[in-house]
């Protein structure tokens, strides 16, 4: 059984999400049948989405062989980066050994022939992320079936200074998931079991393998939901979900994975097992080591098992799409949406009228709910709940107010599923209407609410008639969706952009990567959001964890530290 | 103003939380005036309770001079322990130096001659604990005004080898904010600051000597809570509260502080100042270090600023108390509770018949809120909204559905704010109604809520007729008070309940210490709840951060690993 909300998901985002909502297996074919990944080609068929902040004059700058750099436009209407090994600016740690056929002996003795994986079509895919930004060049994947087989692996690697990839459903944008050069690629896919679910705490026992979609299939089935939703459930692994510290549309409601996650069970470099994975709302017995595993992108540790707090499923959902005449006001209505319907509240979501303007000009079926009049901000809230007519009635009686108020200057709420559907479109149509409007500078950041809005003010300023720059995203989260037009990608406009935009964010207190991570992208980038000192702890827990530095190397932590 | 449910609880606990209810500053007048600390009587006029697990013969026994043994009972007919230092089993590190009037100069010149505090009325106020169980003996009292102060402190304490003590309001039940022999005591009371608080995201920046109360209420003022309540909030410390992850009445709720807390600012045994002081829901760049700080009872850095994500105040609370005939009826109702209540569920504490007993013949003025009969199990559920006749209409037919399935035999639903405060009433005075009855030997444990009350029951068939076991605690979040109650302290009880009961909880996969940390008190347990492996880890990152092991030594970890 499906609810309501995965319904009206499902329907809104396939459009541009569709791509990201199947299972692992069939990507694997999906991606052999469209392949050669050096075909610019390959991603307009089914990935048309860059997510990330970096636009593709920047990648050819700083990773990309001078001989490889293409720019092309694409007859769509999508600009498109091409990918090429990082070789050029990240050098191989020369302490690392290089696999050999003992090694791969070693492994078929533990794993069996069949996870011991050496066939180039499927090398080729997991050593690809999934925006093609990044390659590898792995000659090994490893499929263990339980942890003690992660630990057999992790053991002989970090004796024979192998470094290794821990990689889930490979959906990162930021290059963490992927090896930079011949990490040995360890793939917990076989490892998805549920081990057990207590239907009285909510509380979820399962392998780290497990796939997003089928562990809140089977919740569904038990009346509960999974605390995180993602557009790329299709094929993302809880593990990597921890790992990353996946945000998603829930977070608003459900908070972050720091307060979902109660334990964990982790494989240390030497293979050292960590049971930590206790099924406790409520324990004070010494240090809460499971919270330094989750977000750390694979680094410290490899997680093989998590224990999550889940939430029960409410069967009634509203939305309302309503117009806003200025910034002031989406955050007086979002405090008073806090209050006023408090309990029921779960997404809040704003954009700009540049933002409608591009979906309505470049999203094909789009109309505004609000047609009479173009409106400076719009505001799209939903509700969830226990009971459909006291939801609808608080929500509507909320609405009145407010316009009484003044906060909102025109609104309609969704009476159908469809109507849902069509409200959710605009919100989730922006990025792939900006893709289709020309060449995109995307930036991804939390910022106090307060502040949020002052740097597309701040840019728009700074960029004048060069650029259309728009803002919208989650703003009951605090999170920026920062994105800046151009007819094509020019160096120019990037400088006007970058440091800028990190600087500003650093100076204004927020962070450069909202949910994405730092994975390798963003490694040397840390410290726009993080001090010198908190680095240098990192830097030492790794060691401490990890003194080989085997766990996904060159990812997360700054080159100049050895990462 | 004040809420409902904030009324509620203040009436209902004065009774046996009054005590813990006032401003840090009356408590040292009270302390001053009542004491000398070694009459027992002392303890019998404010603070009638004792809550953590060890009973007075073994107190004697591990910890007390012979010679200050001395059990007692009260005409009251309260049983109590008396304190004494812990030198006879804790040694002295000999590597820390011993305090000398160079040191006091130095202090003196950096935080002025008031804030160096050597009175002695004040030192053994901050030496003894607030279960008068552990006292040490520093000979000084540190009041640091900013960060900057902390700072100089910890640098030169470190530099010199001197022991320090980080104390909010000393509010513990474990021994873990008192020194143990002559460490230097750092009050944070004087940097109580409110920084900032933005009503548009409920981010609450504070100094982390504010008092849990009065950061309450000056949220209550903007329209918002603190995500966490305790008995103690009229003493506590919101650095104290992160420092030991205190876990309190709204947890079921709103979750632990590793979700609510969002950035902290720590200074390090060396000095060193770390801002994480983020105000981001969202900050996905690095490892979140913060968590390390969450309930390591300041033994990794002493915690000077917090920014916490605050709910928004919700104005309709409702409470039923019911009658079920089994264990089972309890969870069974818990299940629908969160699925049919859902979003609007603040509390499901549950009690069984023994407590029920307990509360009507030994606490006055309580009554049975379902006198026909006695059930076997009773449970207290809370709901709190935003509207307060959906929230009944929902509350109401949920009740009726479930007497309709048989899982609650009789129940009532609380007319007024009368009503409310009686029926909670029962649930909380089942502590002093127990220390009424005579000797108790009281366990604070987290465990799956399937099993939960297996331990009750496994207790009775051991104990047999020499002791009546009662069970109790907040269902919702598998947290079980299990209270031995006895006529008078006897070993030979002791010695059927302990390590019987640790053992049991360890091969339960539960926690020994559910939300009071481990302190000096259960340093030496930590083994019942965490793996040889995951200790090693906690004493490497200790040694990492505190190389010196200055930062409230003795405490969190076990004594043969050298904290």
């Amino acid at each position: 059984m499906m609810t309501t909300t995965t319904m009206k998901r499902k329907a809104a985002s396939y459009i541009f999400r569709y791509s990201r909502n199947f299972h692992s297996d069939q990507r694997f074919n999906l991606n052999r049948n469209n392949s050669r990944l050096l075909s610019g080609t390959f991603l307009c068929c089914k990935t048309p989405i860059i997510r990330d902040s970096t636009p593709i004059s920047q990648y050819c700058r700083d990773a990309y062989h001078a001989s490889a750099i293409n720019h092309f436009r694409m007859a769509s209407g999508f600009q498109f980066r091409r990918f090429a090994s990082l070789s050029s600016v990240v050098q191989r740690n020369p302490s690392f050994s290089r696999l050999n056929s003992d090694d791969i002996d070693f492994f078929r003795s533990i794993l069996g022939e069949k996870n011991v994986v050496q066939d180039e079509d499927r090398l080729l895919d997991a050593n690809t992320d999934w925006l093609r930004k990044y390659r590898g060049s792995s000659k090994l994947l490893l499929q263990p079936r339980s942890t003690e087989e992660v630990s057999q692996i992790l053991k002989y690697c970090n004796s024979r200074d192998l470094p290794v990839v821990p990689q889930g459903g490979n959906t990162g944008l930021v290059g963490g998931s992927v090896p930079v050069f011949d990490e040995v690629i360890i793939n917990l896919g076989l490892m998805n079991d549920i081990i057990s679910f207590d239907k009285v705490s909510g509380i979820l026992v399962c392998e780290a393998g497990g796939i997003l979609e089928n562990l809140s299939s089977f919740l569904d089935n038990q009346g509960f939901i999974m605390p995180l939703d993602l557009g790329a459930k299709g094929s993302c692994q809880i593990g990597g979900n921890v790992s990353t510290n996946a945000g998603g549309l829930r977070l608003v409601r459900y908070g972050s994975l720091h307060g979902s996650v109660l334990g964990l069970e982790v494989v240390l470099a030497d293979g050292s097992m960590l049971d930590m994975l206790t099924t406790l709302r409520k324990d004070n017995t010494g240090y809460d080591l499971k919270h330094l595993f989750i977000g750390s992108e694979g680094t410290l540790g490899i997680i093989t098992k998590i224990s999550i707090l889940t939430p029960s499923k409410l069967p009634a959902t509203n939305v309302a799409f309503l117009g806003c005449k200025d910034y002031s006001s989406c955050q007086k209505l979002l405090v008073d949406a806090k209050r006023k319907l408090g309990e029921i509240l779960s997404a809040f979501e704003f954009l700009d009228n540049m933002s409608m303007d591009v979906v309505l000009n470049h999203l094909e079926g789009t109309r505004n709910p609000l047609p009479s009049t173009m409106h400076n901000f719009y505001v799209l809230i939903e509700t969830t709940g226990s009971n459909d007519s006291y939801d609808k009635e608080k929500l509507e009686a909320f609405l009145l107010r407010s316009m009484e108020d003044g906060l909102i200057s025109d609104g309609v709420l969704a009476q159908d599923i469809n109507q849902i559907s069509s409200f959710w479109q605009i919100r989730e149509g922006i990025s792939e209407a900006l893709m289709k409007a020309g060449a995109v500078y995307k930036y991804d950041l939390s910022l106090p609410v307060e502040k949020m809005y002052d740097i597309v003010e701040a840019m728009r300023t700074r960029l004048g008639n060069s650029a259309i720059v728009i803002g919208y995203g989650h703003l009951g989260d605090g999170n920026l969706h920062l994105n800046i037009s151009t007819p094509q990608y020019d160096d120019a406009v990037l400088a006007q952009i970058e440091p800028f935009v990190y600087e500003w964010t650093s100076n204004h207190r927020g962070s450069i990567s909202a949910e994405h991570g730092l994975g390798l992208m963003k490694a040397n980038k840390i410290f726009y959001s993080k001090s010198p000192e908190i680095v240098q702890i990192m830097a030492s827990i790794k060691k401490l964890l990890d003194p080989r530095g085997i766990l996904n190397p060159y990812k997360v932590l700054p080159h100049s530290l050895g990462s």
